[in-house]
């Protein structure tokens, strides 16, 4: 296949995803023009995935796509921003046929509205090596009222805000080992499913990031495991963090895998992609949340807490308050 | 190497080039948060490099670093737009030691300074295949007046703009050849360097791109190659492109190659990575070009015509206008 094949075939498949963005120019410039309105600051963040390290070749491509697209939504969640466009750089090689690259892009564009958003750019290279892909998305938010991962306010004696997290941790560690071969006697088939869903096409907390923005004090996704990303808080905030075991909340599918492997616990609460948003709430403003958390139809469930001491120490207690060793606290990036 | 010590060595070399962007957050938070000032709209593009395919693994990792920014920083020039920031993707086998990646920061780093330019975020990942590199260049323009590749005016019997490239075309092309292990005897070891220089260490044209934005018609960078990219200009301004093979400037190096190769005439005018501009001017707005000429110490050199006809199409002509027939016409990207 020339080169002018190879790249009219991606422009076939992707140059659609562009339409409705104007300032996409059909992907037939040399960059996008946006607009960025007035009180809005633009929030932009990349994500990376790579064959055999973060997806396998039989996987499906458009898991691919989805688990792509969507983690780096999380990280836009995570920042309380509303997407707006993404770019995309694909790094393909010869084996990658047609069918891959429909069915990669047929995926792109479900997401796409689902959550309101529109493919600005990118470039397409040839590689003689693995699939390689990266997105780079741009959302907006109110400017200066982008949620961080520092709390707003120092902590400190006075102020030793709660930690909480969204929805159940640990699902998608669980969906991947499920995709690897791994089985766990306890569980039906449908059970199996659900878990798999969740790593294989996880869900950004967007919604929940814009409601916690004005009065949440620190946020990150979950993305590199529960207890680094708590970590990643606790350092930004130069704090310590402590997290209670029991009280991480689990899926009932997990919760059976726990019973039967209780082994599997660390595995669960560093295991990552679980794309649930992790915050920090001021003592005396936890009463704001009951409300966020109907209007969402998400349980926010309060794990620990937020202390003065060694700026990204994290310990998980046990019910008799012992810390729980861990081997590992996750991945983690730059 | 565990992870934690890959990412923290990552983190050592990279979070130093988001010093003075306080949205880039120090590469500590999930996202950046960017003001884009009222009146101004978001120029984005991307562009990417993979090893063995855009660079070789004995080159140097400050050249590679130079042409990534540089071939993104290109794309804004074509748009009239001035640098902001930048994301960076890198994917990293092991093999890729401590000396390469400070080499290659430290390349950033001083490219920074020449640009303006600073590292708001990006993803570093591990591949088991070739490097494989993404930047996502963030850049201004006051709204609605980005240069485009399609003409401001559409082009018809009264529209025929003359077509212009800047600098000179093909030194790019030969430097790589150079790099290669090629040889010409007609270069003295100072033209060679000059020659692998312009590949290996690119110019964007930022200055000329913003001087041009008020009054060119349409403007693309010289990547892909002088007749591919004339041709984008051809292709999305529904005109076809007529160039004279006589007027197209090459440096005084490119002139003695041509005497001694006649043949590599193809190679030079589709070889890609010149990051000249080429660009549309109305008949009777080519006298301002001499003043912005002056400005940016810089030829401009006229090189054919845009006139109604085949959208796309692209002949090259000799001095007695007779079509010169070209194998291929370069390098296209989506």
């Amino acid at each position: 296949m020339s080169f002018s094949e190879e790249f009219a075939r991606i422009a076939r498949h992707f140059r659609p995803l562009s339409e409705g963005l104007p300032g996409a120019f059909a992907l037939g410039d040399d960059a996008a023009a946006l607009a960025v309105p007035a009180g809005q600051e633009l929030v932009v963040t990349t994500d990376a995935m790579v064959e055999n390290i973060h997806f396998l070749p039989e996987d499906m491509p458009q898991s691919v796509a989805a688990r792509l697209l969507r983690a780096n939504l999380s990280d836009l969640a995570a920042m309380g921003a509303t997407p707006m466009a993404y770019l995309l750089v694909t790094a393909l090689s010869e084996k990658v046929g047609e069918e891959w690259l429909a069915a990669f892009a047929s995926a792109l564009a479900e997401d796409q509205k689902n959550f309101s958003i529109t493919l600005a750019g990118g470039d397409s290279v040839r590689t003689g090596g693995p699939i390689t892909l990266a997105v780079t998305a741009l959302g907006l938010a109110p400017a200066g009222q982008v949620l961080r991962r520092k709390t707003k306010r120092p902590v400190n004696g006075k102020n030793t805000p709660a930690l909480y997290v969204s929805g159940t941790i640990g699902d998608s560690a669980l969906g991947l080992m499920l995709g690897k071969g791994e089985k766990f006697a306890s569980l039906q088939p449908d059970e199996e499913n659900g878990l798999k869903e969740r790593h294989f096409s996880p869900t950004p907390r967007l919604e929940l990031g814009r409601t916690l923005r004005p009065f949440a004090q620190a946020v990150t996704d979950v993305s590199d495991g529960l207890v680094a990303d708590i970590g990643h808080i606790a350092e930004q905030s130069e704090a310590e963090a402590t997290l209670h075991a029991a009280d991480i909340p689990f899926s009932p599918a997990a919760r059976k895998v726990l019973d039967e492997r209780p082994d599997l616990f660390e595995a669960l609460i560093t295991g990552g992609e679980d794309y649930e948003l992790a915050f920090a709430m001021g003592i005396g403003e936890e009463h704001l949340l009951k409300l966020a958390a109907r209007q969402i139809n998400l349980p926010l469930t309060k794990i620990g807490r937020l202390a003065p001491g060694v700026a990204g120490e994290i310990h998980v207690l046990d019910r008799e308050n012992h810390v729980i060793p861990l081997k590992q606290k996750g991945w983690t990036h730059f």
